[in-house]
């Protein structure tokens, strides 16, 4: 393991400094200015070896890059732009030099394809496992950032992107399958079994679309889907005292769910589509007459969006199945089952 | 341990909402409003069970409180005030949910003293050990963080409080001395050894002296002493480009130190004070007709200041004793000996 001092300093002659970071990374603290139109956006996400993921599942790169991607999500779950990072590490000792190397190249791709500057951070040594906590900090226009508590009766209730794959991708890693692994005998499965395997080691984070939507005022409500499709939409149910009906046949189930789950996995690609967790898709409610600028968005930002049911008077998440409702329990994401 | 909703929703009882956060707690993020003539101040600090703390030295509250307070402390060493909090916390399974309530009650107690928010965070289980990350948001004047760059030849170094207790409360640690032990038949000696362990377990950030010399403008350069004088003047002077002579004579030695290091530790008392960590005074430079003001500040305060020395053109650290100079090495804080 290097030491902090090592680390600090290959971190700081990475870390750029932006234009509005009047003490860039190195001092007791990163100071910013901040521009007096905006309102600030803070938030945090722990990533811990053994819970969240396993060394051996990826590239320490692919964990760093991860590591940063989810906690930048959740400001473009706010309809927010993230703008600085800060990063708190704590190293097992036989970690090498190479692997926080490699994980800080990770973490500074992410951070560079978000237009976002690493500003601080801590590293200390741990004495059994890595923990990687990310903290990101954006703004949004004044009084603008879409929360969970805004949906409302009438509401219709979309996604980005597509469901169950990462998951997906989580059992393939339990059973063994691994992204550098290319001696797949089947070229379709393996194709399918690549891209469940990506999305969930290295989720890509709808920032574009979230900040966008954001400045553009289209949604009410809004979260990303870290924790399930399911669950995550009860919480905005819950914070905005409303109900829900989603439509089975509306989902977006991703291609290698469908082509995976029910023969490899005797899974029901519904059941991972609703349920699976760390989507770092957008889940978002907007009034129907906001539906043709959205799919506007859509295409501009070339990302896929679904409309998959509406926001009704009452409580509680219901899916419609062939004609017929039943009620959605929420299932909170299992890590490492 | 309890489940991570069971924590949320305790927190979230318990965070108040300022007038400035437009988004509370409990949303993917939180938003405040920030004053457009403020510059904001980010840092973040990690403690680590078996690297920083042992959970059996002292109370779970004690614990979260430190937590807190030495991230405020970094915001203090800007010269600005800390305003917003969040707290990423990994719990091992064998935590009970009274050590989780108890941990909790000693970070909002640090918070309400310092009038600083809980804003977010995040929680998960860790496989092994405790691990607390607190991150602190401030705002100080636009331009006026005080940095570790900002020392010029000339300037006299000050340092707040009293020096060594926190590392000689940790060798008393280390010597299985208690704070909830009483049985001590030498009073003298074990209100010297309170005082030592106050000092490492429950260090008061100089948070009224940091907002206060920052508003007056009175520093040049700033740090806390969380690695040790001798680092952390250090750190002064390689970001400043100078040098520094102190004076043995000058430094404010704690009593504790000076009571109990020779006799029942065999230690140096200025071995402790220059060298000791987990401090958190802060130590500063400022032109020497600064000092009538700064005094004037500390009585204000009630916060003992000391000159102990002064910024010269070069580079290094010496240390003048009985008339003869000598080279100071820094001496890094080592955890846990």
């Amino acid at each position: 393991m290097p030491t902090e001092s090592e680390i600090i300093s290959r971190i700081r002659k990475r870390a750029a400094a932006p234009r509005d970071a009047r003490v860039p990374i190195g001092d007791d603290a990163a100071v910013m200015e901040f521009a007096g139109a905006d309102d600030l956006i803070a938030c945090c996400d722990l990533m811990v070896e053994g819970v969240h993921f396993q060394t051996h599942w990826a590239t320490p790169r692919l964990i760093g890059r991860k590591a940063l991607a989810v906690t930048l999500s959740d400001v473009a779950a706010m309809g927010g732009s993230p703008r600085f990072a800060m990063i708190s590490l704590a190293l097992p000792a036989a970690k090498s030099s190479e692997f926080v190397n490699e994980l800080f190249d990770g973490i500074f791709e992410m951070a560079d394809a978000a237009g976002v500057f690493i500003i601080g951070g801590d590293t200390s040594s741990s004495p059994d496992s890595l923990f990687i906590d990310t903290i990101a900090l954006g703004r949004c226009a004044k009084g603008r950032a879409i929360t969970r508590a805004g949906a409302l009766p009438g509401d219709r209730i979309f996604v980005t992107g597509s469901l169950g794959a990462s998951r997906l991708g989580l059992m393939l890693l339990g059973q063994g399958f691994r992204l550098e692994d290319d001696s797949q005998n089947d070229k379709e499965a393996g194709r399918a079994r690549r891209l469940a395997l990506l999305k969930h080691l290295a989720p890509a984070p709808r920032l574009e679309f979230g900040r966008t939507i954001g400045e553009a005022g289209l949604a009410n409500s809004m979260i990303d889907i870290s924790d399930g499709l399911s669950t995550d939409l009860s919480h905005i149910l819950e914070e905005s005292r409303s109900g829900a009906i989603i439509h089975a046949a509306a989902l977006p189930i991703d291609d290698s769910v469908i082509a995976l789950a029910p023969d490899e996995l005797k899974t029901d690609p519904l059941d991972l589509a609703l349920h699976g967790g760390e989507e770092y898709e957008l889940l978002f409610t907007a009034p129907p007459e906001n539906r043709d600028r959205i799919i506007e968005l859509s295409a501009a930002t070339g990302l896929p969006v679904t409309e998959i049911g509406e926001i009704i008077i009452g409580e509680g998440l219901r899916i419609e199945r062939n004609g017929a409702l039943e009620p959605v329990k929420p299932r909170g994401y299992e890590h490492l089952i």
